[in-house]
């Protein structure tokens, strides 16, 4: 039995979804010191959910990506994304996320991610089953890789990736959409840029329930805890079912 | 004074929108001749396009993706696609659209494209402004291309082009939806591949409207009344405000 009550983080970002999606076309974007964008919805959001998780759990931790982190050493962190894909967010495009990620002892615990326009909330705990909405989801059990399959890449892949995967490559333009849509069996697997922990903290939750694995370009563990300062992934790293993650790494070179 | 009523086929794209919804994350897809995916969705409304057109304007052409063309010769040839980006929709993505154009002596009229998950329809008269729902839009207006600029690329160009463009790239999956977020000023162009009359028909009128620029990756001018034929084009082309144009070109090399 969980100690965190799953459907409650949910209504979480149910209501955090139609906030971000009240400023959606609305509102203008700021620089941050990384040249990343912010806007007062992903402010707003992540004040929102901060709030929600002190009132219900005051102890644990919280990091997130606009306010950064806080008691990083207790049992239970939560890492949010208020919009994970603000540049899409920005542009008008629709695959951006309200991502709750929530660790324990510095392994994923829980994560639940909503895709507002899609009205999509994918959801698991690590240990438990994956499911979108109320349907449970697994990564694609295809034993081959072909023309008609696709992968997440991210947008910034063809200046530094010279990619011959032999179906389509999609830019989703966030993080925790290509975890859903990997865990979900649609794209075969995705390969993610230098994300930070908030960007993945509950894509990792949901992929592990679905069966994905996540492994770094170079072929090492992902290694969460020098994450939790804030610092960025060491290196790209690929996300989908184990038996294709060698394939997917085969069709990947520096250009 | 135009002789059509744009207002009504707006209307008739809504109700196309809402059918094919109806479907998304329900129905398989099949594959066509070619191999491209079709589901029972395209079907049923072409053929509720196909109905709302031939009852109001009798004497017209219509060529649409499903059902091939019919009176190509006619003064006005309406061009459908009903749900352009099938495989998206099929992947449980957003950005598919539904593209209903109207050529006049082969050029383009007039263009209805609306993206239902975003209940965004982008509309225009060639010759007269462009819209997203009931604002007006035009393409960017920037003298230069930077790093936090996009462009729209398709799925499979990682396998043909090597692309230098300094920002992002994002494959939306649909040739109507890079022609809709061009004709906004979001993308600052999109490289297109062997699109048919019917993903770009209703496009090409919001572009011309909106102030793009279309020209073939060689340099070319796009030659529409050979693609009535159901012909594919004869080489990818780029969209974009013309000054960015030769700057987009530039970028892209084949691999």
């Amino acid at each position: 039995m969980s100690m965190i009550a799953i459907d409650e983080v949910r209504t979480w970002a149910t209501e955090a979804g139609a906030l971000a999606r009240s400023y959606f076309n609305r509102v203008p974007a700021t620089r941050k010191a990384d040249y990343s964008p912010v806007t007062q919805a992903d402010l707003e959001v992540e004040q929102l959910l901060r709030e929600r998780i002190s009132a219900r759990y005051p102890t644990h931790g919280i990091i997130g990506e606009e306010q950064g982190g806080g008691a990083i050493d207790e049992e239970f962190v939560w890492c949010l994304d208020p919009i994970d894909g603000t540049a899409a967010f920005v542009a008008g495009l629709p695959t951006w996320c309200v991502s709750i990620g929530l660790l324990r002892n510095g392994e994923p615990y829980l994560g639940v991610i909503l895709l507002p326009l899609l009205d999509d909330c994918y959801w698991a705990h690590a240990h438990g089953a994956a499911f979108r909405n109320d349907q449970p989801i697994q990564v694609t059990t295809k034993k081959h890789i072909d023309g008609n399959d696709w992968m997440g890449v991210s947008s910034y892949a063809h200046r530094q990736f010279r990619i011959d995967f032999p179906g389509k490559t999609r830019t989703l333009s966030s993080v925790a959409a290509d975890c859903c849509y990997v865990a979900r069996g649609s794209a075969v697997g995705a390969l993610i840029g230098r994300a930070n922990l908030w960007d993945l903290a509950a894509g990792l939750a949901i992929l592990q329930a679905a069966g994905a694995a996540v492994i770094g370009l170079s072929g090492a563990s992902l290694e969460i805890p020098p994450l939790l300062t804030g610092r960025r992934l060491s290196e790209p790293i690929l996300i989908g079912p184990s038996h294709l993650i060698p394939n997917l790494r085969g069709y990947i070179s520096r250009r």
